[in-house]
C-alpha cells in the first residue's frame, strides 16, 4: 500500500467553496476506482486556503492509473488556476 | 476527528536509521493514548530524508494531552535535533 499527501495552498483570490466543489466530484469519481481504498478531501483547521488530499492505494501502479483517467483530466486543470502552490508526497509506512 | 500530517526533512548529515528507531520508540508510546485513533510513521518513497507521521486524534484536546505527554517530551527533542524542517498541519475532513 502507497499513501499520498496532496498539498495545495489556494490563490488568495480563489473562491474556496468553488475549489472543493470541484474536488468533491473528483473524490466521487476517484473512489470508484479499483485500487483506490481511501481518498478524503481535507480543509487547514487554522487556514481554510490549504486544501489537502489524503490518499490510499494498492500500489503505484493504481495512482498511476488514476492519474490518467478521464475524471482527473476534466478536474484537476480547473482546481489547479485556482491553486498558488502543490505539493505532492507519496509515501511507504515504516514499520 | 481531526487529522495530522507532520512532515519532517532530515538534516542531510542525519542518520535516517537513528532517527527512525527513536520515531518508533514515539510510534509505541503514541498509540497507548486513549485518544489517539492512528499514528504512523511514513517516508517519502523518493527521499529517505522525508520522514513523516500521519496521525488521526478523537479531537483537539487529545493532540493537546499528547503533546504533553512524558514520552513526547523524552523523544521529541531528539528527534528535532536531527531535522532540518518541520511542517504541521491539522486537518478537519471536507463532507
Amino acid at each position: 500500500m502507497i499513501k499520498v499527501v496532496a498539498k495545495c495552498k489556494l490563490k488568495p483570490d480563489a473562491n474556496v467553496e468553488d475549489y472543493l466543489n470541484q474536488a468533491r466530484e473528483l473524490v466521487a469519481e476517484t473512489r470508484k476506482e479499483k485500487g483506490c481504498i481511501t481518498y478524503g478531501l481535507h480543509q487547514d483547521i487554522n487556514d481554510p486556503t490549504i486544501v489537502t488530499m489524503l490518499e490510499e492505494w494498492v500500489n503505484e501502479e493504481a495512482l498511476n492509473l488514476h492519474n490518467e483517467t478521464d475524471h482527473v483530466k476534466r478536474i484537476v486543470p480547473g482546481l489547479r488556476e485556482l491553486r498558488e502552490s502543490t505539493e505532492i508526497n507519496i509515501y511507504k509506512e515504516v514499520e
